[in-house]
């Protein structure tokens, strides 16, 4: 039963999903786009550690379909069940929707960790399902002892919400020697960690889970070196895997890492379907190689590329910088490209600077905080592979100054020539901004580096 | 009398030459670098309007020698009154000190416009001397009816701390059609002002300033329309000039605008003496015209390439972006490169796209603003030539990311592929991140223009 003919389907309806449904009707004004997704509602992905505290609940942490309604884009409340490329169509639960071209936005699934226990009552994936989120959200309101299992940035977020519910115990287990560490050097984690247990949480690094115990429901988290954490709610921050199901299912390669295999273009192997987001493959700015990083700033990027590439290729990906921020009541975070750790892992002969002072001058102007600035350089290039910032909110987009200088592959030379705009209330002194600063410090460094 | 014999001279210790003189030092360690000041302490210029009231006095807004000392740059307080090219000297009220290199950052004198009474008492321009500014707090605090003479940043500043003294009727005269014109387009002023006149300052548009009235001290402002107003203390923030005496009396080359004529090496016409800052003539980044553009970010970022270049040039001024933000309370304003109205009198086919939201999401997260941000792009190359945003404090290093975007030429294809970092807590979402959208929004008005 084919319910409709459309110029183009989109099948997902969180970030890439909506991004490029969005994108192909700006860029495509005459086509028609429809987007199937099996959720009546959406939520907000990065937005979900919120409901616990600052928002209130998940009914509050929506996609507003405003934002597809305005661009004309149909929202078709279905599961999509089976790819046929055969016949150009998506077959869903309430029938079969032909396409031109197609695009698979089907996002990611948690990873459950194959510990034993792991299916006990209590113990919680992050799912973006709003049923799952409210009853997650129910149980931790009346738990005491909370668990969470890993320190990436869901898990310090998702501890630092359910502290806000109040009269909690609440541990972090990170099985590397420091939180956040896939994405900030040392001296950054540790910084991040005080202001976490300073607020009470219980930080736990170079620490393993073996098994969850209880009868039904978690008692308690157990640890590699013995010790058992009691629990009565544990929530899983462990990573996540491309959901490529129906695209696997409907014979489209799948890459490498689990994702869907897309060419620069993010066309797959199917010449008329597309992919973008968590579900798809990805290559990494610096190199070329895998990626496995997924954020829902990614996905966009990636959408906007899908999208303005359905019919005539405009756009090339060049490949995944990683950048994103956090933060933890005034204190935040930001990252950008590869950290000094990372980039020497890699194979990058680094040259790296750090300065720090307060956003404001004279220091006394009031709002301002600490900021600390690192930029990691290629040594024999100059060029900027990545930068961290810690600071108060202005870092959520101090960071993204950051990642246009790593995107266009700025030398130390071009950012200590940066011209930034400065002021009292709002930013560091020209004479110590600290991108320029630390660009100058950079230079230094590689100077005497090279003897010269 | 030669009291000293050092590598590098630098005349004037505010941002300008307190940036050069720690780059010579950071460029070439070997060489001493002298800094001489006539003022015994430099209040940061961009923090005077806050003297009057969120910082409280001029003491509390100095740069720090401590910024010199660290870099081991020697300081020398006395008023350098001739250079001498011949013997290459700087001759001071304290002596004669050779140099091998010299820096000019002699910075600028505000303008005192020809109107009859400006001399009068209680009339004051804006010295960055800190016992004028003291002697003119020290007027302000017993005032009651203040008329601030333009509507520019400094003025707008000025007039929003003065409010905060309590008491004071307040009044701005601008004689152009809006205040901040000259750095933003109409919209954009129009909710400044609006900012301004909630709270309770008045402001006069288009209105020209043609006497003061009062017998030795100021009593009114009188206006080309007839108009007396009451004033007890008059502040005229109307533009500065070049301060390049030091410089044409040792008959260096001085430029069309009055400034020092420099070339993009920061070089003037003598190959020993370079100049930076408010006293050196500047060049556009747009097409390379003059520029009469006078900010301390400006000033520190020629200041950073004539400190590196002293014994071997390896940088060029690409020429003055103009980039800069100001603050009302907790409304933040930012922009970089070309408003609409100028790129369109300078001759260029514009394309723009506004997009505004708010800086978190959801929208229900705290701390957030209503952000709106303004791209101006040249329709037939896509490149962006400027941006305006308005919100809250992080429209100060957002301003930034435009800046940078600027700076690379990128286009809006570069900037609707732009990977930003996002959170909920610290700005909008990654599917309406607004520099995204407003780039998606001009390719869609250019294809729409070019008919495709």
């Amino acid at each position: 039963m084919t319910i409709k003919s459309v110029d183009v389907v989109v099948v997902g309806g969180s970030a890439a999903g909506v991004t490029a449904a969005i994108t192909a009707r700006r860029h495509y004004p005459s086509k028609s786009v429809l987007l199937v997704r099996k959720e009546a509602q959406v939520s907000i992905p990065c937005g979900i550690p919120y409901i616990c505290g600052t928002v209130g609940t998940p009914e509050k942490n929506l996609i507003p379909n405003a934002v597809l309604e305005k661009e004309q884009v149909e929202i078709l409340v279905s599961e999509a069940t089976t790819i046929d490329r055969e016949r150009k169509s998506v077959v869903t639960a309430a029938g079969e929707v032909t396409y031109d071209r197609l695009i698979v936005a089907t996002g990611s699934h948690p990873v459950t960790p194959p510990i034993p226990g792991v299916e006990k009552e209590g113990i919680f994936t992050i799912l973006k399902d709003v049923e799952h989120l409210r009853k997650m959200q129910d149980h931790l309101k009346t738990a005491h002892d909370i668990v969470v299992v890993g320190g990436g940035f869901i898990g310090i977020e998702f501890a630092d919400e359910i502290r806000k519910m109040g009269g909690k115990t609440i541990t972090i287990v990170e099985i590397a020697a420091h939180c956040l560490s896939l994405s900030y050097d040392g001296e950054f984690c540790v910084e991040a960690e005080q202001v976490i247990r300073s607020s009470g949480i219980t930080i736990l690094t170079t620490s393993k889970v073996t098994g969850f115990t209880g009868h039904g429901h978690v008692t308690g988290v157990q640890l590699s070196n013995g010790t058992i954490l009691k629990a009565d709610a544990v929530i899983l921050g462990t990573g996540s895997k491309a959901n490529a199901e129906l695209a696997k299912a409907a014979g489209l390669r799948i890459g490498a890492t689990g994702g869907i295999d897309v060419d620069r273009a993010m066309r797959t192997s199917d010449r008329h379907i597309f992919a973008c987001g968590d579900c798809a493959e990805k290559v990494s700015f610096f190199g070329g190689g895998h990626s496995t990083l997924k954020l829902a700033s990614i996905a966009t990027s990636e959408a906007r590329i899908a999208g303005a590439n359905l019919f005539g290729i405009t756009r090339e990906n060049p490949g995944t910088v990683g950048v994103w921020s956090t933060a933890l009541g005034d204190f935040a975070l930001g990252t950008a490209g590869l950290t000094e750790t990372m980039a020497k892992a890699w194979g990058y002969d680094t040259v790296t600077a750090t300065v720090e002072g307060p956003n404001r001058h004279p220091g006394g102007m009031p709002g301002g905080a600490q900021t600390k600035v690192k930029l990691v350089f290629e040594c024999n290039s100059g060029v900027l592979l990545g930068g961290q910032v810690q600071g108060n909110s202005a870092a959520g987009e101090m960071i993204n100054a950051v990642s246009a200088c790593v995107q266009r592959r700025m030398t130390a030379e071009d950012i200590a020539m940066f011209q930034m705009g400065t002021h009292p209330a709002l930013t560091a002194s020209p004479i110590a901004y600290p991108l320029v600063n630390a660009a100058e410090l950079a230079i230094k460094a590689i100077r005497s580096r090279k003897g010269s």
